[in-house]
């Protein structure tokens, strides 16, 4: 083991639960930014088990950068259908040859295996977009600096070395807020029984003092709705799902809002074909959206790195976000006494990943128990976790972990 | 019945089945050009079924200009991959919306159904492409000018004025050669019994005297080869294949060779995954093969005119070279006594495309006719056939009439 | 004047610049995620303009998703080349036609206008950038819905209407880390007297107690260099001018690192052709890099809205944190005793954007000065801002404010 | 010298000349076909030009598939605007890599010089296209078979081999209004004084007997234009010139109409702002358009392949098109006695191109000389521009020889 350079502290404020003002917000999965961040994510993976299939080991590559331009799309009750079909073009760098020690060259077919996996994703998870009309999907991915091949997999191979010097940064436990914000999306996107919901669906927490408003714009499908009335009933049905599921995770007020902007009245409501605005007007990329832990948290401290897409193995923007937040979770399990911990990682560049520049914890401790009492537990959690800092890549790599 | 400026005159030469040295070509359905070809007519008539649907007439499009960019492959006996996929633009202009007699819009899904014709068409004729891997399909429709917007499928329609000056020719009937050619392509596509035959299959015949070579490049498919003897025997199999094919067509001596620039003992074989040339090198485009009767004929009369993808309603060029095949066939089949007919119609913009500026027929007669004998009846023949040429656009849009 | 809800209260923590530990990073305008930005805007501004000159008010538009995808180059000292151009996809939404009052159709050249755009940003900004040889610049404009269409700049126009829930948020003063971050991108890429010094700085900047650390990631330009010794050289000389310009912002204790990956012995070094990573293997794209402030400050509350590009009148997630921050600025400067102040911004769809849902100040005052003693005089200035809301919108047009 | 299959023999008809109904058409540089043929060209040169100077020899290529998406305009007299750019796609194969003898590896920057000679090709023959908002030019070039590296420029190299079985026809002289046709255009392009005839001009001669119809569409431009009534003159000007050049060719009767289509009262006239119609709803493509010397020519045996873009080492297409022509030209001016000559050359693959299957010339002769007092002269002739076939590839390399 290094001696690992972990600090642990009181936090500076209170805990954002006991903030006067939060706020919080999703992009479900059928948002643009979120259908960017699925992509990317999905044809990294799908690269990482491919090199790990034919040469062992994973190759630089980053494919972080997925951009969708929207469609045009006439939706119509009954039943619509996209004009002009949205452009997804899938962007980043991968190896394409690889020499073996034999000196065999090994070809990997980089830009089919992305193409196959963003369609096999767009496939999976929107049932409503018809892949043979209503998007096309394009790829360039260019090759990146032969010195950044990697070693992930490799018998014998060591803990990686820092790509950058970058910053991850993890939060643990989540507020009532976070958590409803979280899980309306997505239990609305898994098991709300009504095929009239489709997978855009953006979610806005507010909390003044103990007063939570829920605020959701939803796609609805027009193909699964008859006519206008039809239309409201479904609103009203999700409200109260919505408000359903937010009960769950709170005794404080909350009142739901759903497809606020809409004008029953003059029939300009959020109808779509596809279940996602990217038919019609709203283009995505990558990384805009939600941070590694699906949220976005204006209270609280937050990496601008784009985390879907990129290697698992040794880019450190990756890592440390997914790793910061994993040794939160950690803590908070298992040490007693925390109300809150921000768990901050900052990684040199050159270095093993498993020793950062600092590992600093912050620390709203529950009453009656010091910083200092439990600062040896909570250190000693984070320098196992540090330890195991490549389960990470294989997590990623088998899906386990979330990235937006 | 307008009065028709039809002139019936002698060629000036020989019949071409009597030249010394005659020369033809096909590319098949598969080589590069003519993927484009098909591309190309198969989103035009699928626009002009949906025009005719929607709104009851076929409004202004041309979509005669697809352009494929090679991949890459990786071919390997057995079976091998394409590593870069094959980029597929389908470029044109169509009307996006029509305006009904009672003021109401109607959106017509241009790129939308131009994209599900393009997969379509490839799907179902190149069973070895993965549509999911091997190829990105992208659009690129325009609109044109709106004072172009036609009216064939209205009621009471008129006959459509010719769209340019243009030029079509036609002849009948098919030298032995030709035929060769011709069937030999086909009957390699339709009937061969094995899968290890691609559908990239280059014919050429070469005619001196009564010698006739037939060259045949075929792409192979390593799916189904095992090994380099296979692929040996696969093309021993397609040339003793062919030779029965043209055996039915001649009685002259046939000298038949498939994929010559080989060199089995090195290992440099026509081998591929998918069937056809564009996994590796070879780029294609529309109009630059086979002309509309099927073949390369540079011992007759050509027009450079693209034909596949254009309106079947009012392109001239379209209408005159399908035309004029077809008088041509029509002449010979119910006039006796005629050896070889070259039709050529000069289109007048401006002027209904049933009165061409002229429409001439050259004839080599048989021994012991004159052509004054028969003069009449041709014109005859010809005279009905355009008075008849709005069928040609019914059958174009029905997909009864090849354009390449 | 509409009644706002301004709200005024003591910040929950310590100010940035009395934390142990603060972290701030600035792409800088050659950074690939920067030129998407600088770009994006470039198009936003230009568009703007266009529509004011044409139809005397602003349409609805937003560019805010050009993707760039990285080319590669061979630099080489002395001079080398790009050998596959940088492409440059301008992506959003635009307003191609406009309605008089008359019943006139205005068509506004919208992509024309983006693609001028975004080239002569480049072209200003990139000298050693050939624009005939190293970036293809492409545009995809779509048109968004054409029921936000927007008033700005008609005569007697109203305040616009929030397009969404949105937030914004902006701090002041700086931190010395912060201002010292932000100075050196900015002076050196202003005013680094050298011509071997790139456009793509990244400037990170980490301060533990009073010891901070800078580490600037320099691209050099090859062809302003001769060999390794020069390329030394110029890296010390700009490890020197940092230096020089971090000691005018702070008394701490500064250390400057430049280019610390280099391998000077092997040769592995930030050599570029054209002053960017875009060159050779970094993509990009907007709103991934520095936030509306200019840097990117994890020890700060940050929105993920992508500034640049948006349209300046009601995109209400681009003039909130614009706002904020022009807010903040202002209390600083007018009201005495503040030591930092946090300002948000909320608003409501629907509602006019001089009226947020809550305006929410936060102060660290300083010693002896009371929240309370000056609550009026901060709430004073933050009411007279939004009531000038729109005045935003004009200097982003005129280009007075940054959006990165 | 190696014994070559060179055959004369009388030609079967008549000459073209003494035909009864001729017709001929040359669509001229800016339209859309020949802009695409111009810069396919131009971009092969450029290639050819930079592996000579780079390492000594011309590596496989071949750049002849661009592809051109017609934009948007909007003329208006005095000045209108390109409102949707020209997408200008330069498509192709190019070896990027070179391993000298010594091991070193040469990368050639093959996309940026693509990239750089369209657009010199563009800015140079068109100029009222603005290039920094009318046209997008983007370039996809991949890599070919590794197995087709030349040797072209090598010291000692040998004539190369033939790439392919294929067919190049030439003729001579051109007839009266075959060269009508061409020089019309040429000299509308190169001489006409006025500003407002852009580059886009089609001309079609249709000769019946003794009379020859010139048909010219001419794209007119706007910003030099004042009104219809100047469009008018304009037109008339036009057509002056021609009848004053054809005059210059013929005894015959000539008649002159320009832009037939023109609705001068409806304002329905040919006006572009670029002074092509790429600008407005015509895309293009290569090998479309004009044949190798310049024309379309339905009279004539024509050749489908396209030259323009092909390699000139040892393309056998574009070479033997271009040297039967020179063949053509060269004996007719050489030997006496010739009224019209039809050069053949079929190629062998895999042989060297200087001995091709078969040479064969059919010769019209002047009354009184019979073929078989002049064959031998003929065959000498052949025999010695076969031999210097390679002088051919350097004048296409210098721009001496016209493609299209």
């Amino acid at each position: 083991m290094t001696e690992r350079n972990i600090r642990v502290e009181p936090a500076v404020g209170r805990a954002v639960e006991e903030e006067e003002v939060e706020i919080v917000e999703r992009k479900g999965i059928g948002h643009p930014d979120s259908i960017c961040d699925g992509v990317a994510e999905h044809v990294s993976r799908a690269l990482a088990r491919a090199y790990l299939d034919r040469v062992g080991r994973v190759l630089h590559f980053n494919t972080d950068e997925t951009q969708l331009v929207a469609g045009t799309a006439a939706p119509a009750f009954g039943g619509g259908e996209v004009v002009d079909p949205i452009y997804l073009l899938v962007v980043g760098r991968a190896t394409k040859e690889f020499v073996t020690e034999e000196g065999d060259v090994v070809r990997i077919p980089t830009e089919s295996i992305a193409l196959e996996a963003a369609r096999d994703y767009l496939r999976e998870h929107f049932p409503e977009l018809d892949l043979e009309t209503d998007v096309v999907v394009d790829v360039k991915l260019g090759e990146g600096s032969g010195d950044l091949q990697t070693v992930f997999g490799e018998e014998g191979a060591e803990v990686p070395m820092a790509n950058d010097t970058s910053f991850g940064v993890g939060h643990a436990p989540l507020t009532e807020t976070e958590r409803i914000v979280r899980e309306v999306e997505r239990r609305l996107v898994e098991s709300y029984p009504e095929p009239h919901l489709g997978q855009d669906v953006k979610v806005m927490g507010k909390r003044e003092g103990d007063e939570i408003d829920v605020t959701v714009a939803a796609a609805m499908v027009d193909a699964h709705l008859d006519d206008i009335d039809a239309y409201a009933a479904a609103v009203e049905s999700v409200r109260e799902y919505v408000a359903g599921v937010a009960a769950e995770y709170t005794d404080r007020d909350v009142s739901v809002q759903v497809n606020t902007a809409d004008d029953i009245e003059h029939g300009s409501v959020y109808l779509t074909t596809t279940g996602t605005s990217a038919e019609q007007g709203d283009d995505g990329s990558v990384g805009r959206g939600n941070r590694a832990n699906g949220l976005i948290t204006p209270n609280r401290s937050m990496s601008m790195e784009a985390t879907s897409g990129k290697n698992p193995v040794n880019h450190i923007g990756k890592i440390y976000n997914l790793l910061s937040t994993e040794i939160a979770e950690a803590v908070v399990a298992e040490v007693e006494g925390i109300e809150e911990i921000r768990v901050r990682l900052l990684s040199q560049i050159g270095q093993p990943i498993d020793a950062p520049h600092v590992a600093d914890a912050a620390l709203v401790t529950e009453e009656g128990v010091a910083v200092g009492d439990i600062e040896a537990e909570v250190a000693a959690v984070i320098d196992r976790e540090l330890a195991d800092v490549t389960a990470i890549t294989q997590r990623v790599i088998d899906g386990e972990l979330s990235t937006f």
